[in-house]
């Protein structure tokens, strides 16, 4: 049952109510531990058994092979944008693919450490609407990796599938959609993602490399940022944001709840995100008043981003919206406009709860 | 009343029982929000009110003067030990002293970034266990910085004052003694601190650093470390660690209800940790099984390590320990022996629970 509001913020984002529960409740005394889990070492056993359960629920949720690390890391994907190249780059040669504002910065920081070239870029004059088709990226053979944005957050557009290997190394931000669909991660030589979309608070980065990727950090790599020492000290070289991996340990326990009796697992939670976006996008589609600009068959599942044809209504779809307890729906500044973002804590009742109150103020508009 | 067990951990340490009640209370809806702190947007107004107000507590706690920025950064103080060269040195000279584990760590991760002299060292063949004396300091007068390491978390050896300032810019790590005594803010070009022992939760960085010495990173420093870009940013260039930064707002805000109705401030809180310390070394002094080996002027009043001198001793003394609700008291594995880590959150009647266990401990072995 929905007792509180419906948050559709981009991230730090909605968490399910049953986690926001439960460590309320353990809050105090974890386990009769006597502690909390922020007051805990992150040496001691109580610790040690909840990243180490974090770690295990994670890579059966997303099939992660033996033969890659897990980090649990500090600075968000925006960090991830200097500390990828400062491990993967070997100063060399680094291929990106820009479908967004995000793969844009990730691309420009990548240049204080290594020779970029853009393999594939959409024109964005008009904004990013695309994925340039794959028959058009040109990655150089010698590249160290290729790396592109799997869903850009701010406008929306999504990698439905692990776009074509081009014989290098794939290297992947997944910040606002890991988790929520089924990912081919022995596809990647790297997958990186900020926490605070699908899996937990702010303040935590999830990494997962591959081991033969690791340890050839340049040397400008500070030892915090570098995976072979993250991976060769269990994520514990540098304090880890103990209660971020509690939190998102908690929200690894409640997507395997959700998935129970299915034997498709995270595939389950893709099916019901794609009712979700499908819900929305298609009020959107069908109306006067509102349009999305993104190519549909690159449209985001997670993040969509919407505008209103007359946009001095703006501020009363957004006075209305919550009143009605539909939050943070409004747009990221560099693009205005609308966004709702619909992660996995978001139920598909959130999703009708928002097409309904755009139905009511189209029509009353 | 103490309703749970003393908890001596070194960090992730101990937290006021009155931050973790509210912290529980307002897990799912904050203020009347609707959300938890966790799943607000970063630039929200309600996260903005949350960040503000930590910020004006902590300034007027510590006294920071108007031309400091406050900086909620993530990576520990581990990160900094190469943000702060990547920030300060200008790739040029830059000056330590180191007076244990944490010092000799921070120079070591310098010398990536820069040319590093020691200043002033200890010889640590039978660990740390002083302040080398100010008039053999020789640090370089043209060095950037001179860093020292306020408190010694690990070999319990503390700067009580602020040491000389030898015509340098003073940077200190002050990860274990920040808000434990007043310090003089404007003695330092640079404070920084990890959270996790007298702040709030593992995963929040706070840097306290002058305006004038920003803006001088070199070219391979990450974006997201460039102490220039947080401050342009408020903090919020990367999406800054949300809920860690509300924690350490309660605890800003439970410190100053400590100190109401003392016209000292800090130095009340100072006061009763002078006395707690005192008490735990008064007690290891008068012993013939416990010792500690640091020079008397030096001690910490923070961690108090300490060792039996029957050391087939220790897996009974951590028992009964344990058994009594003193957790977590293991010394850090580099050293052997007991800490005892007193950091604001004890309060007197723990440090004199576990004198008392001491003592009978003593007797009956």
């Amino acid at each position: 049952m929905q007792t509180r509001p419906y948050n559709f913020s981009a991230g730090p984002a909605a968490m399910p109510d049953d986690v926001l529960r439960q460590a309320a409740a353990e809050m105090l005394d974890w386990h009769g531990s006597g502690m909390s889990v922020m007051e805990m070492s992150h040496r001691g056993v109580h610790f040690g058994r909840i990243i180490e359960q974090a770690e295990t629920d994670l890579r059966e949720l997303l099939g992660v092979p033996a033969d890659y690390h897990v980090l649990f890391m500090q600075g968000g994907a925006l960090a991830e944008n200097a500390i990828v190249p400062l491990n993967l780059s070997r100063a060399a040669k680094a291929d990106y693919v820009v479908t967004g504002a995000w793969s844009q910065k990730s691309q420009l920081e990548a240049r204080k450490y290594c020779d970029v070239h853009l393999a594939a870029q959409v024109d964005a004059s008009h904004g990013y609407d695309r994925i340039p088709p794959l028959h058009t990226w040109q990655p150089r053979p010698d590249a160290q990796y290729l790396h592109y944005c799997a869903n850009e957050t701010i406008d929306g557009v999504e990698f439905h599938d692990v776009p074509g290997r081009f014989g290098l190394p794939l290297v992947a931000d997944m910040s606002s959609t890991i988790l929520s669909r089924p990912v081919d991660v022995a596809a990647h030589t790297c997958i990186y993602a900020g926490a605070q979309k699908n899996i937990g608070p702010a303040g935590l980065t999830l990494v997962i490399v591959h081991r033969d990727a690791v340890g050839h950090a340049i040397p400008a790599c500070p030892s915090a940022f570098d995976y072979a020492v993250a991976a060769r000290n269990g994520s514990m070289y540098n304090t880890p944001p103990t209660y971020a991996i509690y939190i998102a340990g908690l929200v690894f326990q409640w997507l395997k709840r959700q998935t129970e009796g299915s034997l498709q697992g995270i595939a389950a939670i893709a099916e019901r995100n794609r009712k979700k976006a499908e819900l929305l996008y298609r009020c959107i589609d069908a109306s006067a008043l509102y349009y999305n600009r993104v190519a549909k068959p690159d449209r985001s599942r997670m993040n969509v981003p919407f505008f209103l044809r007359d946009e001095t209504l703006n501020e009363a779809f957004l006075q209305g919206a919550q009143s009605r307890g539909l939050l943070q729906l409004k747009g990221h500044k560099s693009v205005g406009g609308m966004r709702a973002s619909i992660y996995n804590a978001m139920p598909l009742a959130g999703v009708q709860a928002l097409v309904d109150y755009m139905q009511a103020f189209e029509r009353d508009h």
